[in-house]
């Protein structure tokens, strides 16, 4: 089981529930901007947010935003380590650094004494753009020089005594990205941010996350997941949620089961599915919900769910807990349905 | 390794390339229809089609549709194996049918007789809302009576002497699928047709089907797949793709690698980005493209791209194989970006 790490009011790591984190696509000196964004995604489910620190003004900012914001914040800093010690000081709950872009070991040391008076984590990591040389020439461009690159990060850190420490291996090719993970948590017991980098668009980079941060925390690998997406941030968020939904891994989301229709379908089942899981979103308390094409096959699964309905010749007959509650014609179903929906949740 | 088994003009197992399947929405004694799906299907990357026989005009049809189309024609069977029969001699190209429903051990007789007769494969298995009483009491609803509850379905059709079978164990829940599929694949080396069944609707289908199959391909477990969407088949196959791509098992899709951008992009990277990818699509050859935020990151991981674009305050730089080929205003951006990807296609 991997180290438990605080960020903020929130622990990762440890057994606790995988944390959803997304980044700004802005800048944090936007400060009224930051806290609606922080507040519209924790809504959503999003439990960390990321700002990148492109001056001392951003850098300045984490203490205003966490005023109007609950949200663990984390300051994501490049090259210059002096907007590292000035998001600390300015109130940042979390610092993505990699000590080998700091250049002086003096600066390295600086930012160490920082975090650790500070008492907040540092995410380090490598990404396939970012693979030490020596490492890239030894090994190639592999799971090894993408984990060894890591490691030897860790390993700096630890050095000037901070173990305070979430660790990162990003690849935007899927096996490469897993067979990294699996290397790094063989090789430590620090909690690992999971993600699939530069994952493209939203529909391939949704795909890409699902099968990388699947396959990784099916395996129990995984403290805190970053679907990287060219999207919104809320879309980051929503994707990770069903990720972690589908996984069993968060529960206060509603689930939707609906039949693949076939031949045998006989009303339209897809728009009624689609529309029952709009619907849905609007909830998160747990309930299982099942939208079925046929009477052949749809009672034999709907059993399993809290509500379910199955569609017929000349109408649908509603599920509830394996029991038949009734059938209804078609042009009373939406409101039928969503009501007994609306009376279970309650 | 799975054995081989021949599915018309296609070879699944051994090796071969993962075949995507999918399944028709209507019947397929729409015979013009079927063949336009077919044919319209195996265009974009379809493999495989099934279509379930409701009645024997359904079965008579396989012959006339094969006139119209080279993909592989699977018949769906449900109870009545003399429809079973019937889609043999019709000329469908493999039987999906489960010997236990049959019902009478003559039924089940004449179907092996008939298939082995005619050369063709079985697809038999399991799904959570069939599993065999037995198995439910002694073992509950986990992988174990899930599995082998297909395995006794493989046990009476070698029995007869037939050999030549794919197999599933299908769950609409994600982690049960995974280890129903482990736990047959450990026990039997007939290739597996691998998928999430009743998986929702598009949104959440895709993502609970790229988990389910894409952590079982990456430990080398699966055959053929289908992604079961409460959607076009049209959306099953490109998100079958997509998943196979992900995971480098099939090699003549465009990649497209992209920035989740963060607040050091300063042009519009998002829409670009989808509108590169809609532009890749028309295509069927393999090439990496990359379209990356900033200037910061993007050289760096562009790199590996055939081809790559990196924003930057008042222009854009574009790579080709690791090398600047030109800087271009944005407003040229569209028109010499998709130049360099056709010349790269040429």
């Amino acid at each position: 089981m991997s180290k438990k790490v605080k960020i903020g009011n929130l622990t990762i790591g440890g057994g606790n529930p995988i944390a959803i984190q997304s980044m700004a696509t802005f800048q944090i000196k936007k400060v009224e901007r930051a806290i609606a964004e922080c507040n519209k995604l924790n809504q959503i489910g999003c439990d960390i947010m990321r700002f990148s620190v492109t001056d001392i003004e951003d850098a300045r900012s984490f203490g205003l935003v966490k005023k109007g914001t609950d949200m663990p914040l984390v300051a994501d800093i490049h090259f210059d380590y002096k907007l590292a010690l000035e998001s600390i000081k300015g109130g940042a709950d979390k610092i993505r650094i990699n000590p080998g872009n700091i250049g002086s070991e003096q600066g390295v040391k600086q930012v160490a004494l920082a975090v650790k008076s500070a008492a907040i984590p540092v995410r380090i990591g490598s990404n396939t753009g970012s693979i030490e040389k020596d490492f890239l020439e030894k090994y190639g461009k592999n799971e090894i020089s993408l984990g060894e690159s890591a490691l030897k990060q860790v390993a700096i850190m630890e050095k000037y005594g901070v173990d305070n420490l979430v660790i990162s291996v990003k690849a935007s090719d899927v096996p490469l990205a897993i067979k990294a993970y699996e290397y790094v948590a063989k090789k430590t017991d620090y909690p690992l941010h999971v993600g699939v980098t530069e994952a493209g668009t939203e529909y391939s980079g949704v795909i890409k996350n699902a099968i990388g941060i699947g396959a990784l925390l099916v395996k129990g690998i995984g403290d805190t997941i970053r679907v990287s997406l060219s999207a919104d941030p809320e879309r980051e968020v929503i994707a990770a949620k069903s990720i972690l939904s589908a996984l069993n891994l968060k529960n206060d989301c509603p689930k939707l089961i609906a039949c693949p229709t076939c031949g045998r379908c006989e009303w339209d089942c897809m728009s009624f599915a689609k529309k029952t899981e709009e619907y849905l979103q609007r909830f998160s308390k747990p309930i299982k919900v099942a939208v079925m094409g046929c009477v052949v096959n749809g009672p034999g699964e709907a059993k399993d769910a809290d509500l379910g309905v199955a569609g017929g010749k000349s109408g649908v007959v509603i599920f509830s807990k394996g029991q038949i509650l009734k059938t209804v014609s078609y042009d009373q179903l939406e409101q039928t349905f969503f009501a007994e929906v609306d009376k279970c949740l309650r």
